[in-house]
């Protein structure tokens, strides 16, 4: 086991392609966005409860919580920048959240004016202790980065009450999260506050949950509801990750937090398995997790259908919690390698370049003729949109993005630890480089200390590398990929200099992969690529492409902003005949033609259009 | 136009080797099984009307036309075979039935047991008018075949009530099915009694359905929930069949008979392109329709996702009444290639070998290990299942294989139209014929005069057919593919000989089909081939088959009781090595091996098995 943490988001700034852009837009519009979705749609006013049977704003059980990921967010831009409106934003919704508690610790607006007979009583779709855990992490948040301590102290006393309700001692009854979030909430308060009882707590949670008698079960819930749940059985049965994607990737990161903070190594080695059935067999390509969106849900190995993905941007957030625990924890690179294709595809797809735009649903082909809004989950539309009924998404981006600085770095007692090479600068009482380059536009990556460090400097190489070279202090060393250790001491000016090749080229899905049969993607580096019409005239769902392809690198359209590189690449393709039947016993007629790919994650910015990621190869 | 009739059930007797197991199977466990499960449930009990709050066997709102659709193939069967029991139990739920019958006419168990104050309130879900289809198409059966009044004369006070309440007249209110299937209950009604009040009455709910002020909006329901529908726009602005399958293709149905009956060629015209866009942009290659279980609906042009399909067995059927209705109104051979295609393949593969089992969804790809049951739509499973709650396609199944030799003959003043050579005998007034052969199992095809007639002989000879020969009273006919009119009169042993070249070739979808890009299909005649693991121990979903495969044909395994050829051929696959990641740049290796595939309606009859239709092709 390892003891990394996260970076500080304070002492990170980046200035990379991919992710400072990201970071840009969530603390400009997509910020005054959501600000004000959350305060139009009734959604921080229903804090001054005052809602009546009859009126407008109807509170909804999830509300609170996207009030509180909106906090959230909040605090952590007023950590990366000094903005004196906003933080006098932030002490008006505290003021405002604090004043709806209950005198007996209590805090939630649905049952407190909707359904007050009713706290408590339907945790399975009541999403309660889900709010409960987004407040708590605002409350968190506010302390760790700000120092404000109002919010917390409330919901130390929220947690409190909490505790004394729920639990297997004398006096407590037995509940669970109908939507998992209070679990990792509880760690982070524990860990700000030292109080054990929020430890206790969330490992009740996470040990209690699916066993007999069955809690769900009890409340008249169906067994399909309870998987939907990871309610069905206790998580040391689980082999595999199941139900819905978000919920269960929560789970597994509040599981992963209690394992490794109670020294539980039958829990941990679960979370292992855990990560290893999601990475290995239930994820996409891009990171992306939940197959079907009839329970937003991850649903059996192998089973990844291309254009009917879920793939929700929160289950991509949540999976990159997920990674980043479990390689804080170990320092395994196999969770880094996954962290990183999850942060450069589908954690950064769900944003558009506009910054206000979501995206819920993330599939991985789209054809643009679909009248989504017709017929399918409202999540799933082939545009992004402004905000939804259930936002989850976009209220996740805004407590997401301004973080992912932290992402990037751990440090121990004794080693700083750079997991992805994203240009920036680093700066700790104990430790300070500068990380230059453009990564992963292209893969000279120079890191230049600019304190004096005792630390060891721990430097990820990616697996995906198949070539380079690394130069420490000016001497060339030879090593393989994987975290290379760079003993300290070291000097300000210190540099350490890593050339990884990047360059297009196909990866091919096992063979288990049913729907993507017959079919590679094309990847650069971490990021994966698509085809979108709007650069791609010639019919891009006609497309195939050779095994041994040779792509040559090209500017992306200037619309898109970006420094990164596009993929240009010759290939066959065929068309259909006008008068031709949808199905015919004509084999079709091939045609070679150009075709151009860009990052994924950049689609659909300029107006509808067709994308695949997935191409035909011969 | 063209004014045939669809062959009465019996005059027809079937010996083919795909139809008549399905009838057979049909008489035996079928109607074992409906009738006991429909009996266990509570469903025929609930007409005796003494549910009370509490109770079990709470009615549903759909209940009603399961018992109806029980009972309509009862009538079916009775025509086919005289068995005193079935009649018996027939005649007792009749009079069950129309014991429930309420003195105004009205006769729904739902909404007089258990929402009485809430009749025709909620038509939007209420399955009220639906039920009511049901009922009218289980009396006309009845009568149409055995002769019974009793339920007719109980229908024929249901439809004047039905006729009293719903229209523009004065007095009367606006309203429309809100799951379609009355308008074509109504036509029969209509046809069997000569009121054209039912006709009248069947023409408002086509034409008034999705005109402003609308309906179901005023209803409070969302816009879609009008789509699923079809009653976000009038029928007459449809450019495109949308909405849940089934609701669709009945109204289509219905719509085509009104306008039929009425000569609305505007009305017909709009069937024919709703038709038109449905064959050709949004129905799979087996028949189905259907792309997503969200709604079990139609999305969009092109979107024929291959693991996630819905193809609803219910939708199939309904496909099967549209095409068979459009072909009897316009004698267009390219309703009959279509009817064809649904009838062997989706409208088959609903039903498992013992007769008791069945899908609602009828996937194009399945990956065994996907534990369906747990999250995705009930109706989805990898295995077919004894009964649903909600459970239309079972009693679908009843009421529609009986019929099946009426789909196969038509007729008009002048002539015997025989659509498809199905072995078996014809016997008419003015008409009768033994075809012999084992069509599509091979395509020789030996038409027997056993009456003499003056009746022309319409014999299609099917566009897919490449070679045939045709010989008419021992002389060889030179002709295309097509309807071939044969003119009388006929001679008792007068003989008309067609021999159709059946062999397995691939079928290509067009371009435009993202989600079968890169692959193709095996068909063999009108069925379409399938791969099942079962026969295949090589990875079927690693495969991929050369565009200019040779295959063979070979005896499929005995399991499957069929005279039908299993398709063997030659084909290239891939295999994960074990440690392989979920995504690997190393291209795959390429290992040669022998698949088999089997007619797709007959796939899961051997336990769990994965199965793909649509097969990566060089």
């Amino acid at each position: 086991m390892k003891n990394y943490k996260s970076a500080d988001l304070r002492s990170v700034r980046l200035c990379d392609p991919v992710f400072m852009p990201r970071i840009k837009l969530a603390m400009g519009p997509m910020l005054k966005a959501v600000t004000e979705q959350t305060e139009s749609t009734g959604r921080i006013g229903a804090f001054d409860l005052n809602w009546k049977e009859g009126a407008p704003f109807k509170p909804h059980v999830f509300w609170d919580s996207d009030v509180a990921k909106v906090l959230e967010g909040m605090a952590y831009i007023l950590g990366l920048e000094n903005i004196p409106e906003l933080e006098k934003l932030y002490d008006s919704w505290v003021e405002r959240i604090v004043a709806a508690q209950q005198p007996d610790g209590y805090l939630n607006v649905y049952f407190t004016v909707v359904e007050p007979e009713n706290r408590f009583k339907y945790l399975n779709w009541a999403h309660e202790l889900y709010c409960a855990g987004h407040l708590i992490e605002a409350a968190v948040a506010g302390f760790e980065v700000l120092g404000k301590r109002k919010l917390l102290d409330a919901m130390c006393r929220y947690a409190d009450y909490l505790d004394a309700v729920f639990g297997l001692e004398p006096g407590k009854r037995r509940g669970w999260p109908g939507h998992q979030e209070l679990e990792l909430a509880l760690i982070r308060l524990y860990r700000v506050t030292g109080e054990k009882r929020y430890l206790r707590l969330a490992a009740y949670f996470i040990n209690d949950r699916g066993t007999e008698p069955n809690v769900f079960a009890a409340e008249g819930n169906s067994f399909s509801d309870l998987v939907v749940r990871q309610a069905h059985i206790p998580i040391r049965e689980m082999q595999e990750v199941s139900g819905h994607a978000v919920r269960a990737l929560y789970m597994c990161s509040g599981a992963a937090d209690v394992a490794f903070e109670t020294e539980d190594k039958e829990l941990f080695s679960v979370c292992e398995k855990l990560f290893e059935n999601v990475a290995e067999r239930r994820s996409y390509i891009t990171g992306g997790v939940g197959s079907t969106p009839v329970g937003e849900a991850v649903t059996a190995d192998w089973d990844l259908p291309e254009s009917t993905a879920y793939a929700e941007s929160c289950a991509a957030i949540a999976f990159a919690f997920f990674a980043s625990r479990m390689l804080n924890y170990t320092g395994d690179i196999k969770y880094a390698e996954l962290l990183e294709r999850v942060l450069y595809n589908n954690c950064m797809s769900g944003v558009g370049n506009s910054g206000d735009e979501f995206f819920y649903a993330n599939p991985l082909q789209m054809l643009n003729t679909k009248n989504h809004s017709q017929v399918l989950n409202p999540g799933q539309k082939g545009v992004r949109q402004k905000w939804f009924s259930c936002s989850c998404c976009p209220t996740n981006y805004i407590r997401f993005l301004p973080k992912l600085g932290s992402f990037i770095w751990s440090f121990d007692e004794r080693s700083a630890v750079l997991h992805i090479p994203a240009a920036g600068e680093i700066s700790t009482e104990k430790f300070g480089a500068v990380v230059s380059g453009s990564y992963p536009a292209e893969g000279r990556i120079t890191v230049t200390m600019t304190k004096n460090s005792l630390l060891a400097f721990r430097l990820r190489i990616p697996l995906w590398a198949e070539k380079f070279s690394l130069k420490v202090r000016g001497e060339n060393v030879v090593c393989n990929a994987g975290y290379v250790d760079l003993p300290g001491p070291w000097q300000t000016g210190d540099k350490v200099e890593l050339d990884i090749e990047i360059k297009a080229h196909l990866v091919f899905p096992r063979a288990e992969v049913a729907d993507s049969a017959g079919r590679a993607a094309i990847m650069r580096g971490p990021l994966v690529y698509a085809l979108e019409s709007v650069d791609n005239p010639l019919n891009l769902h006609g497309c195939r492409i050779f095994s041994d392809t040779e792509f040559s690198e090209v500017s992306l359209p200037a619309e898109l902003d970006s420094v990164l590189p596009g993929v240009a690449f010759e290939a066959e393709y065929r068309n259909s005949e006008e008068e031709s039947p949808l199905y015919s016993s004509v084999a079709p007629k091939w045609k070679k033609g150009g075709f151009m790919a860009i990052p994924y994650y950049l689609w659909q910015n300029r107006g509808e259009s067709d994308m695949r990621i997935f191409i035909p190869f011969v």
